[in-house]
């Protein structure tokens, strides 16, 4: 029996997780993190009001979600002011991604992405066979000069940016962007993934142009909303590209739970005006925890603090371990220069004390063990 | 602008729904079902103990949900007497069938199955471009024979298989898969759904031999769990193949709330056996209604009752029509000759009165708009 026969493709991908998560790093350590700073979620949580939607949904929870997130499409177009067949629901915009790759790559096409940008675009990329051309990033930011030049050579179907950008913090002002998109190459479309936007300076988003068919937009419900666990992602886009969605995603594949969380978490504007206050609180005692330690702040736009360790890639993966054998779950960027930093995602008074506590001992065993 | 330029395979796929919600259903009618039949929901629900599982989880919602699946994993595979390397959780049976099709299948290749059988195979076989070669059902049972003769005619790589069977209900007895395993061709893989199992006799499910390269089985707890708003399926096979979903899978993909209710609902299988009870006495009232009408129920093994009008497609579609003019939500099968059938779910006392209360006018309806 040779069991079965994986496409070409499949066969040479390997068994791969864009990331670990901390429950698996808590069973291999045999105990808990004190604090969870790692993944950049939300610890401040949705708004009770969605808390009390999803458990009420839990009781109605026989019954499959609406396939076509019917409620939850229409609100968040009302909220952009944009049609709702420029709106898709998805499973994360892990997911989102993921249908948006398989829709426009083929083995062999180009796609423009920056070195060390989000990795689980790159996973669904190399697994749709899309070949990555990647740019380096211009400081701490990532180059939309840079991605559209290299999208032009190549020929590239598809352009990675976040913006805010994840590992690094940094952002770009709508002008830049609204420039990068009308930059675009011909037959090209920009992904702008703005899940951290909901956290960012007014004036970061450019205005959404629902009809423009050279840029995507990805949102979510876990940073701003404080929903990680309950997968919701939309993505905006012109409606034929939005439609295509239909073609291939998993109609059913949205829990009716975390439908009714979305749609309660988007009507309480309120409390994500209070979970971007107490973010941005965070940040500001984040910073002012590693300046007392010596180290360097980056500017940030999102709910986590990007930290230059001041040494190189060595010195911070060191740190790193070092906050992680005192119980901070942290994680850190992939690449240099990058990897000179760690990131510490917003955490509540007794998260950053833990984080603070912890610290310069973290530090002070790092830098002897490079000596 | 030219917009975004869609693979070749995409580009030809129409975009489509397997099935159309009942939600949607009633913003078309203007009105609510007064009993939801069609979608072979468990309306009896989850165990109390998962509903509080789920609204617990909402509160801690914020964090990722473990990309692992770990506990949920290990739970599963010690309920099933396999290791946890044998088990993938994912994003209900259709998530996974998507993710396995994936794996398997590039354009051209090869698939086998029943014409009439599960129609959401069918959308990720076509949306990765493989070639469906239909066998007919063998009265009112799809054919194993039939199925693993086109399948080595065709040098299929997937053969698929539902047991029960829906949408007729009818079941084989363990021996006859066990058979049907033995005789897969080399390099197939035969996909059991087992997605009403937990509601079939005894002896519809054969022994699980994880390791055995022929076979996956797709399980789910949405059907017998009374979860299908929560998207919990998972898979059963030899680790190579299970270690296989790894390359692809939206890791992050399962929400939080669902593991924890998944892993309550497991845990009370008291729960189960008395849905077991509920559905088989609905099952009995559901055939007693038709019987009344001059109808004949079908024998069935899952949460739903196939009925026999007794005329043609097009009188069974009447039938259909008039019931849903009537509030009462039901489906059919899609071909002929089960499409003489329509197919109502096992509902409480309430909703099955409903569906009692409407049955007559309907038929009569139906017979008259024939004439």
């Amino acid at each position: 029996m040779t069991g079965p026969r994986y496409t070409p493709l499949v066969a040479a991908l390997p068994a791969t997780v864009p990331f670990i998560g901390p429950e698996t790093q808590e069973r291999a350590r045999g105990r808990p993190f004190a604090a969870r700073l790692g993944a950049n979620e939300n610890v401040f949580g949705p708004s009770p009001r969605a808390i009390e939607a999803m458990a009420q949904a839990a009781r109605e929870v026989w019954m499959y979600g609406d396939p076509e997130n019917h409620d939850l499409r229409h609100a968040l177009a009302a909220h952009h002011g944009v049609g709702a067949d420029n709106v898709v629901v998805g499973e994360g915009i892990d997911g989102l991604l993921g249908y948006l790759v398989r829709m426009l790559i083929a083995p062999g096409d180009a796609v423009a992405t920056s070195e060390g940008a989000y990795p689980t675009f790159n996973f669904h990329v190399a697994g749709f066979g899309g070949v990555l051309h990647k740019v380096p990033y211009k400081g701490d930011h990532e180059d939309p000069d840079a991605l559209i030049t290299r999208a032009a050579e190549t020929g590239a179907k598809l352009i990675y940016l976040a913006n805010p950008d994840n590992p690094m913090g940094s952002w770009h002002d709508a002008a830049t962007i609204a420039r990068m998109i009308k930059a675009v190459p011909e037959g090209a479309l920009l992904v702008l993934d703005e899940a951290y936007v909901d956290l960012a300076p007014a004036g970061t988003a450019p205005a959404i142009t629902p009809e423009d068919p050279r840029v995507i937009r990805m949102r979510t419900f876990s940073k701003g909303y404080g929903m990680a666990g309950a997968r919701v992602g939309y993505a905006i886009g012109s409606a034929p590209l939005i439609e295509g969605f239909n073609k291939i995603r998993n109609h059913f594949g949205m829990s009716r739970i975390a439908q009714a969380g979305a749609l309660a978490a988007l009507a309480d504007q309120a409390w994500l005006a209070e979970v971007q206050t107490r973010v941005a609180e965070a940040r500001d005692r984040i910073a002012a925890i590693v300046r007392a330690n010596g180290l360097a702040p980056l500017p940030s736009a999102t709910n986590f603090v990007t930290i230059d360790c001041g040494g190189d890639g060595a010195f911070a993966r060191r740190v790193l371990a070092e906050l992680i054998a005192r119980d901070i779950f942290v994680r850190m960027p992939f690449v240099a220069p990058h990897d000179r930093c760690i990131r510490v995602s917003a955490g509540r008074a007794e998260d950053l004390a833990a984080f603070e506590a912890a610290l310069p001992a973290a530090l002070d065993a790092a830098r002897r063990s490079a000596g």
